[in-house]
């Protein structure tokens, strides 16, 4: 696995009752890939960087376009930059036939993903701003949450093949949970159910995913103006990223009495934690050392 | 959740040595929504059915298009019709503004989704034919590969936030792995692989996922011509109505000594169970009689 696969992030790790760390962890790292066939755009994948030569040939496999390596004539992707990856593709075929109209149907309008200019957390944040609610919890109430969600998923028992989201409000009680064979489809009936019956924006909220937290989550999130994302997995980089920069506290591995703070750990208390380590962990941060 | 967010299937469930029954589980229900605004169709989505209208305004919440509740002047849905739900929504707005360009990137082509007329599944046959490989392979080795996948997953112990798809040939020698932090991704990446080393079509392998298959990974599988697909989690209800239409080995659970095996299990031997077993077991199929 190439090393672009994998981002470092500093982290927050809490451990009740007073077990408070910060140290260096890494993310999967999730960055949009710009696939060209012939100069037209024909899709944006976010994905993990590394072996996108063989992603955008295996696409046009599964799109129906390509049958052979010898269709395809050369792949060749921009050169990286700084930290940024070649992040946009070309692809020219052999003696094929394409449908265009419905090869195209992926494609994101360019002023949304804006790999060419602008990176595509900063065009997230055109349309909506970053949060600024105060609103802080304990950290003993986010570990009563995953407990709540797994209550309450009455299908996921019974197929194990369901993504879940649900809101909590500030005391840690669940206002909604929806489930869907889609991560960010949960999300969306969450968000929806907010708009009905007029809860958004979630200013006050926690919103708890039972998987990992991709970009577009956060992104989801923000838009309902949720201030904390709690997940029991994994965040990929890009979502830290949005989150640092969304003002958006994000918890992931939330599993019995730990969790991972990886942005705005202010909103997140540990009532426990004694003055000692308290003042270690200020330490910790003021110097900017960071113990693995 | 409503009834419609499962779906009931029969499966074969081995548990090595010697334990094989045929029973009814169920499935997360799988189905296209066609999201239209003021007649025009925005996007089509992969959701389980439920909650739809909540779907609908969370999207355009996300989507940014609307904040209010009152700018929803009406969500209507076409009415089931036998076993179809209403799958086309159309949402007539307010006093929105709405930015075409950008909410249609989504779409997917009328060809491709077919959700009026057609049904998904049937207009992917006409890109790619069922499968018709002899292969077949002991239980005993489908239960060797999860071992393998996360012996190879450099990243995933890292990270814990990396889907992973692999190619294992008929004796269970792992031919390549891929990671991403898109499932979908990380099957094209296989893909690729395969078209640039020669191996395709992937008519006598093994393609094994790390979580949960889905009507889309189904797809790219069958682009490939691959005849068993296994899955470390559970399917959803199209992936294996896909799987029994396409020729395809759907094995999911793949957990230590178990797995069920949805569709076609002729291509899973157990070459350990006794003759009094197997016999039951036919019995069992002839009888068309479910054990729940």
């Amino acid at each position: 696995m190439s090393d672009s696969a994998i981002h470092p992030v500093t982290v927050r790790r809490i451990r009740l009752p007073d077990d408070v760390t910060t140290l260096t962890d890494v993310t999967a790292s999730e960055e949009p890939l710009e696939i060209r066939v012939e100069g037209r755009s024909v899709a944006v994948v976010m994905r993990t960087p590394g072996h996108d030569e063989e992603l955008v040939a295996g696409f046009l496999v599964s799109e129906g376009i390509i049958k052979n390596a010898r269709d395809i004539l050369e792949i060749s992707q921009c050169p990286s930059t700084g930290n940024v990856h070649g992040n946009v593709v070309d692809v020219l075929l052999g003696a094929v036939v394409v449908n265009w109209d419905h090869l195209t149907r992926h494609v994101f309008s360019a002023s949304s993903c804006g790999i060419c200019g602008k990176t595509s957390i900063e065009s997230v944040f055109m349309s909506f701003p970053p949060v600024t609610s105060e609103l802080w919890v304990n950290a003993e109430l986010l570990t009563t949450l995953p407990a709540k969600l797994r209550a309450a998923q009455e299908t996921f028992s019974q197929t194990g093949g369901l993504h879940a989201s649900a809101i909590f409000d500030e005391q840690g009680e669940m206002l909604v949970l929806r489930e869907d064979v889609g991560r960010h489809n949960a999300l969306d009936k969450v968000l929806g159910h907010g708009l009905k019956a007029g809860l958004l924006p979630y200013s006050r909220h926690i919103l708890l995913v039972s998987g990992r937290v991709s970009f577009e989550l956060m992104q989801k999130a923000l838009a309902a103006g949720v201030p904390i994302v709690a997940a029991i997995s994994a965040p990929s980089s890009l979502a830290v990223q949005f989150a640092e920069s969304s003002g958006q506290t994000l918890v992931g591995f939330l599993r019995g009495q730990t969790m991972n703070v990886y942005t705005h750990p202010e909103r997140v208390s540990c009532a426990l934690a004694t003055s000692v380590h308290k003042e270690e962990l200020i330490g910790v941060e003021q110097s900017q050392t960071v113990i693995g």
